[in-house]
């Protein structure tokens, strides 16, 4: 028998949140374990395709923290994507539709001017509306996403046949 | 002369952001600069009164790119303090006026019962109103506040007049 991912007793699950019929992954007990969190960060950092990366795309709001851990690690630049009304300056916006309802990203266009190839860095992957919606405008904007890293990926949505680019996670759930 | 602080290069003012008559201090520009982020980093991690913290609680959402980091720096455990409808699980609320709005914050129970003195981290000293918020979470739940680290400091809001704990900011506009 394989043993357990040690990643697995620092995620919670909750029942119905935030909506009904949505079962919701908690990582941020990891955080409370710093050595734990570090181990996390090192394993994330492993993968050749970050280091090929200019710059890495944090996604609002979990994943500022793996995209930071990750930014200071590699001394990668972190450019971040936000929900609407939070970024000021020239943006690129798309709306994407979300595992429970829809939204919209924003990248500020100052940001990723002097960069050419992108990693996303997220702490879920679920049905990767949010990853695809950054390739999108990434994309329009002459610029190549190399892949997608996250912490957890919801292994039973599949996300991964609507993504054109390679996802590296650390535990599949 | 003094020399100007190696930060103020780093950060843009926009007018009338996120309303009318507010001039926003856009940190964002640093994180593309990981050399800088990561001087402003050890430089915040300077603070005795971090070393004597048991946790830090990273205010949603760029205050968790600065605790992130200061919790790695340090190995600190890191608490999150949430905008409403993010956090699962039971929580402590709180709510606040904002320089520009009301708002209320979470931290979720669980996540501070093993701790007793904490430090807040955020991207910017405002009105106060935020960090203030969490203050009162902590202090009702029968915990410590040792203070607050901020990156930007807005000095002629006075905000400090109305904490009733100490400040650390690493530069002050």
């Amino acid at each position: 028998m394989e043993p357990e991912h040690y990643l697995k007793k620092f995620i919670e699950d909750h029942i119905d949140f935030p909506k009904k019929g949505i079962l919701f992954k908690d990582i941020l007990p990891v955080l409370r374990e710093p050595e734990i969190f570090k181990k996390l960060v090192l394993d994330m950092c492993c993968s050749e395709m970050l280091k090929n990366a200019d710059a890495i795309i944090a996604i609002d709001a979990r994943g500022f923290i793996f995209a930071t851990a990750i930014s200071l690690q590699l001394s990668k630049p972190m450019i971040v994507a936000r929900k609407p009304g939070k970024l000021p300056g020239e943006l690129f916006t798309k709306s994407y539709s979300l595992e429970y309802g829809n939204n919209s990203l924003s990248i500020q266009k100052d940001s990723i001017k002097n960069f050419q190839k992108f990693i996303i860095i997220d702490d879920l992957l679920a049905t990767g509306g949010t990853a695809k919606c950054v390739s999108k405008i990434i994309k329009e904007a002459k610029k190549e996403v190399l892949g997608l890293s996250v912490v957890i990926e919801l292994g039973e949505l599949n996300a991964k046949k609507n993504l054109d680019f390679p996802v590296i996670s650390q535990v599949i759930l």
